[in-house]
């Protein structure tokens, strides 16, 4: 199967491409490394990276970056930031890339925790990762031609000390049953779901 | 109380504002009607309207606008006009208003049915819908002041019988009910709840 990671440099995506690369064709996208370099919040950008790389089998996605800060401290235009770049930048690749895939094909898009348990500083990515969800649950319903398409969901991973003092009372998840999540939606049959792993 | 309703000349504001006017006062915020005209697309016209306004009680958004497309006919342009209207509208209604609004206040927002049950050419509302629900959740935690926040998330209401067709399955809900669940969220303790009415 070709398939195609793009966050692949990233501390989760490094560890996915590992276990696929086991088996798999894989494209390692990058925003500066990797095989192929994208930036997800321009759409010619993503269109180039398609262009470039041909039909391909699965995407999978673990990139896009949304901002944390209190509520009582945020603006729009920080708040817009998020939205562009996890939310719509991982949308857009799925608008676009779905010209490019082979029939049978499936994207997995990554969301996260904070959409149903909040922390603190953490709203932006609460509506980043609900807004994920609910698209995933329509876009996979309407999108035809046998293309699945599903997020993981993962709570605060093993390999990310950093963020465990900003998750309180979350039990840091194994990357082994994050990367299971990701082979059950690229190589399962379902479609629409999200995938929670906590 | 004096309460500012954003909305307050469509369809759902219309009835939404003629049942809190019995007991309440009431400031009718519009597009290009009302008693105060605002474009919740910009931040610097939501200021404004807050800056006219003063200090309020609560805030009702029945406000925000997104697109209709099937997801394979979708850009990422038309899918950003919808995030950027119906979501981070209503999203800097809060953000900005916080700052303005008196203590033990609140905040009720609309989202919308689509977040969990998908239909044709919805996956931006549907992704719209999903992410202020988690806002919802996530802002209200963290606001403080004693300011709640919560949203009305309603299936396609009796008196928009345009969109009856495109709600296969959905029994339209009664105006009575839905004003409830503002009633709920304006009137009750309750905070970072969706009020579901469906």
């Amino acid at each position: 199967m070709k398939i195609i990671i793009v966050g692949a440099t990233g501390t989760l995506g490094k560890k996915v491409t590992e276990a696929f690369a086991q088996k798999h064709e894989i494209i390692r996208v990058g925003n500066t490394k990797g095989d192929v370099q994208v930036d997800i919040t321009n759409e010619t950008s993503i269109k180039n990276m398609f262009e470039l790389i041909g039909p391909f089998d699965a995407l999978i996605s673990t990139s896009g970056k949304g901002p944390f800060a209190p509520v009582n401290q945020l603006t729009g235009e920080v708040f817009k930031s998020g939205l562009l770049d996890k939310l719509l930048g991982q949308i857009n690749l799925v608008l676009i890339g779905q010209h490019y895939i082979n029939k049978g094909g499936s994207f997995t898009l990554t969301s996260g925790i904070l959409s149903e348990r909040p922390v603190a500083s953490g709203s932006v990515l609460s509506t980043i990762n609900g807004g994920l969800n609910a698209f995933i649950l329509a876009a996979a319903r309407e999108i035809g031609s046998g293309i699945r398409i599903n997020a993981v969901s993962p709570n605060v991973v093993e390999d990310s000390p950093a963020f465990f003092d900003s998750f309180p009372g979350e039990i840091p998840v194994t990357m082994e049953k994050v990367i299971k999540a990701y082979e059950k939606s690229v190589l399962g049959i379902i479609t629409g779901e999200v995938i929670k792993v906590y």
